[in-house]
């Protein structure tokens, strides 16, 4: 044998890939790869920002005022009086949430997330539990997003109800396959929708305005079904109120968004993003508190056949006519970009935790469009699952949703609050914190702190209410959910701790010499190029081949020995009888008793030819032996199987 | 490089292996392998082999009769009395049938089932033909039977039949894993259920008549509800009848199971074989006749809610006592015991058809209890399905099943009429006809040309019928299965044929030199135990080795570096940059110039450490590289993937 420590080359060579197509069939499926798709973004400004990071919060407006009537119509239309009362309180959450996210986001110039806020300010486990959280509500955000685009589209061809489902998972299906195939945030794509969106919105809201005030607007016609979510109650409870307060409160679900994004504005960023969030906030509660205050005036009820938002739209515009149409078609695509944006979130936040090691590590690589497959596909087939388990029902899926994003929110809130009391202990002098955000004095801090966590407070005491009003109705799956994720997070780290632990070479000493002896089985059931292309590449590894036939048949096995004596090339056959037409199990113990008498640093290599035909269902046809043995000896150290391909003319 | 040609052993080794129980998990589910299961048969005697052989003929007295009422009902009760006739009717076709089956027992005295007759008789298209009918058959011998008995089952404990279709499932999964376990058609086992359905049937029909001389046999009580195929008609026609009839021909499947296993009997086997089946065939048409007969009597109705020969039962038995009891449980027995001979007769003829390159050749192997596993595992799957589909209802079952049984008697008959008068041409010598099945002379060839050309002609008849009154009902899916099924059969053969053409060494040449230049990668994210592993075996194999690291973090690829610098033993460490995280592109294109650049005759082989986790669900936290790399250079001749076990500690 040769020393292997002679004739190596030991120069270092570093190299930039340049990026060939690779060439997987998948990629009909998903094209080709991008070649540019990471240059870095171009930076955008106000205008295109609000579009880009608005459609999430101002598409929950879509359906927070239904989901506020679905509940109060349980009391009967008595209670839809307190539809805009109930949204002005609504209104006043956000701007206390808004002012909180200002702050995050001149605090965390590079992106601040909740998980991200949590972990540098509180510590792991409220990181975990914002994580969760986050996840959680990536996921509801499709579903959620996705069925209430459905919705609408039902609402204006109501034939399609009974397909809902259907049309949501292919949906579903359709955003998922973009998004492998790559989507950036590219503004223009995002901008013409969202502003379609406000436009027609304000439109709406503005002439049903002016028709309340003239006197023309009248009342919905033909108002579908009314709906109700538990059992009907005789009188307004406070607990009613509560109730349907926490379904509106899904109207600030995507608020947080912009504050993952501020690296995407132009400089200075901080600010721009912080006066982006302001506009939106306007937006957002302008087209809130139209909706609901108009819903009311126009009587629009609860169903889920037509929605609120098709109900104003057909009273508004007098039927449904080309305005109503726009209506229609500006709130689904809203919504679906609303769902596309979770798309962006879900595998950022999965790597950052893989990164960190709580969830699988294949999650931090990209697939060969630049993005996070795993995540992608992961996230389109939890919320598939979602949709068709609560059959596409907004109102059967919002009691699972808004709870996270209150709980995130209140995370990051504490964190910020946490923050600037220790930048207030700070007195002047920088401290480096150990994170990548540096922590300053801050003259403002007491005043900053009681901003923070007044809002810490505010969602946190939303959180608790919503949890127990809507415990029965879904919110539980969540308090169960939320706790078992953190335990796989942890189950997770604990597998890479130990094993980076049982994998390091400190104190591993003096590594084994290279192995010596190298012993080689092929086994054979024929003597064909195959098995003559596995023989050629198991000499070239060592000199001692040995090659197995297990015998089935007298005939065949003497047709094997004979024309090994012409083909062989005098390499050793060892002939394994096995008159039961057995296959594996011979195999397998003629290996048990080599490794039984094998010697120490011996190491055993078992050789296997491996058909590969032109055609992928002709692999059916072959036995996947390798497969097999690999199955059989995985744990036996010392044992490697090597199948040889051989490319099928 | 060392000469491969030097210091080899060319020693012919030939041995036999002693089974050592293999090591599998799923050896706690399907036990451990047997040692001595394979022994030659004990032959049996006739009583045994009646025992054995004719659980599946005799089990169809269960619901033949029933699946006559069904059509008839149609017709409303007045049609009822036609059920008696067209049982008379359908024993004369049995008495046909098995006067054919007499001649083909004497003629394969090694057992002949459709497929062997017709392969040795008429050619390769008819045994196709005959194969796809016969594998269809028992997969719906198993589903039919099963269904049935757990009818059986249900109406005796009504409460259960909301849940008939998961016991039937459960059923199938039990029988399936006792099967995979193995079982020999062991006489003990079979005979006391086989012999206590016999008495108990002519129990019930004895005690029946006799009370129906002495006057005191009423009718049932409390009937059921009606269920009836098919829309109402107003008056018995033709087509009525006959549809009845093809229902009824249902009692005819299994006759056929005695010729396929004359080996198991005792010498003159031939003749024991033949004088068991006639007795089977005087048992068989006695209670067909007396359940029929009856059910008339009587007044049963055919029912999902309650067999026919549940109301027989307890109308002659006055209620739900013990002896009623007893033949629900009689029943259920032997319908259990049928579909379970379909899992001896499945994988049988799997494997004749594998054997000869008509099914994949893994079939033709057996596992670890001497079983063909595959086969037994994909009968069970396949008659789930079905079950599923049909919702266990006998009736909508059975207009798949009987059309293949007699397709495959019409084609073992026409080929026994096609041997005879080959056989009238020989004039007293003996010719070797190729097959195992010598053709000798036979002075009464005519007369048994005419009897088995007579039945062919009957049962095709028959099975024209049925094609044609069940179209609609269901049988048009066996004319569209048993196609598909030949068509798939012979792609199969072709495959193996253009396999083998271009495999074989007929016109190889010499073959090419063994491999001089043998490169070696070594994919490496992280110095590690295992990277230590792969490299350790890398070296081994060549000394022309190269490490490559993937970078994606700076900071990362330092510390590789460093650490390469202290362990690598001088290898040649190449770094691709990969500044957008991608891992396998890079890889990828950094073979793909090595490949480019490679000598003519060199050997790529790529060395993957592979971790060995302790639990298999942590499998899930390690990125399957070699997996991928696999998939990916598959159709690239000369790269072979290795990877080398870790066993994490």
């Amino acid at each position: 044998m040769i020393n292997p420590e002679d004739n190596q080359d030991t120069s270092l060579i570093h190299r930039t890939a340049d990026h060939k197509p690779a060439r997987t069939l998948s990629h009909y499926l998903i094209g080709r790869p991008l070649q540019t798709a990471d240059a870095p973004h171009e930076t955008i400004g106000k205008a295109v920002g609000l579009a880009v990071f608005a459609s999430d919060a101002l598409s929950s407006n879509a359906y927070a005022t239904q989901e506020i009537l679905v509940i109060l119509a349980a009391a009967g239309t008595v209670a839809y009086g307190y539809v805009f009362p109930i949204s002005i309180v609504i209104v006043a959450l956000l701007a206390i949430v808004v002012i909180s996210y200002e702050q995050i986001i001149h605090a965390y110039p590079d992106g601040g997330g909740a998980y991200i806020v949590a972990y540098d300010n509180l510590g792991q486990f409220p990181a975990l539990l914002a994580a969760a959280a986050l996840l959680t509500d990536y996921i509801l955000t499709v579903s959620v997003s996705i069925s209430s685009g459905v919705a609408q589209i039902v609402s204006a061809y109501p034939q399609l109800f009974e397909y809902r489902v259907l049309i949501c998972v292919v949906c579903v299906g359709l955003i998922t396959l973009i998004n492998l195939r790559g989507v950036r945030e590219s503004g223009a794509a995002f901008a013409v929708p969202s502003y379609f969106f406000i436009v027609i919105m304000i439109l709406t809201i503005g002439t049903g305005l002016l028709r309340l005030v003239t006197g023309s607007l009248g009342t919905v016609v033909d108002p579908p079904e009314i709906e109700h979510f538990g059992e009907a109650i005789s009188g307004v409870t406070a607990f009613l109120l509560l109730h349907a307060f926490s379904s509106g409160t899904a109207a600030l679900t995507g608020v947080e968004a912009i504050s993952n994004g501020i690296t995407a504005f132009k400089e200075p960023r901080s600010r721009n993003a912080g006066i982006t969030l302001i506009w939106m906030a306007f937006i957002l509660a302008f087209l809130f508190l139209g909706i609901s205050f108009l819903t009311r005036a126009v009587g629009a009820v609860p169903s889920e056949m037509e929605t609120v938002i098709s109900q104003l739209a057909r009273t508004v515009f007098n039927g449904q006519g080309v305005l109503y149409l726009f209506v229609i078609v500006g709130t689904t695509v809203i919504l679906i970009l609303a769902a596309n944006t979770a798309y962006a979130g879900f595998p950022r936040l999965g790597a950052m935790l893989a990164n960190d090691g709580f969830l699988p590590r294949q999650l931090t690589f990209r697939g060969s469009r630049l993005v996070y497959s795993y995540g992608i596909v992961s996230l389109g087939a939890l919320a598939s699952i979602l949709i068709i388990v609560f059959q596409a029902s907004v109102s059967r899926l919002i009691p699972l949703y808004a709870i996270g994003v209150f709980l995130s929110f209140t995370l990051a809130q504490f964190g910020m609050a946490r923050r600037w009391r220790r930048a207030g202990t700070l007195k002047d002098e920088n401290i480096p914190t150990g994170s990548s955000h540096e922590l300053k004095y801050d003259k403002r801090w007491s005043l900053k702190m009681i901003s923070n966590g007044f809002g810490a407070i505010c969602t946190g005491v939303v959180m608790c209410v919503f949890a127990i009003t809507k415990f029965r109705d879904g919110a539980w799956i969540v308090l169960i959910l939320t706790p078992t994720l953190i335990g796989v997070f942890l189950w997770i780290k604990r597998h890479y701790s130990n094993l980076a632990g049982s994998l390091s070479l400190e104190n591993y000493g003096e590594p084994p010499p290279y192995n010596v002896r190298h012993r080689v089985l092929v086994p054979i059931s024929n003597v064909h190029q195959g098995t003559l292309a596995a023989l050629r590449y198991a000499r070239m590894l060592s000199d001692d081949v040995t090659a197995v036939h297990i015998s089935m048949e007298p005939e065949d096995t003497e047709k094997v020995r004979r024309k090994w004596e012409t083909w062989g090339r005098g390499t050793r056959l060892v002939i394994v009888d096995s008159p039961y037409r057995l296959f594996l199990e011979p195999l397998l113990n003629y290996i048990d008793e080599i490794l039984a008498n094998r010697q120490s640093n011996e190491a055993i290599t078992i050789v296997v030819p491996h058909f590969v035909p032109e055609k992928k269902v002709h692999n059916a046809l072959h036995m996947q032996t390798a497969e097999m043995l690999r199955r059989e000896l995985l744990s036996t150290p010392g044992v490697v199987i090597t199948e040889v391909p051989y490319q099928i003319p």
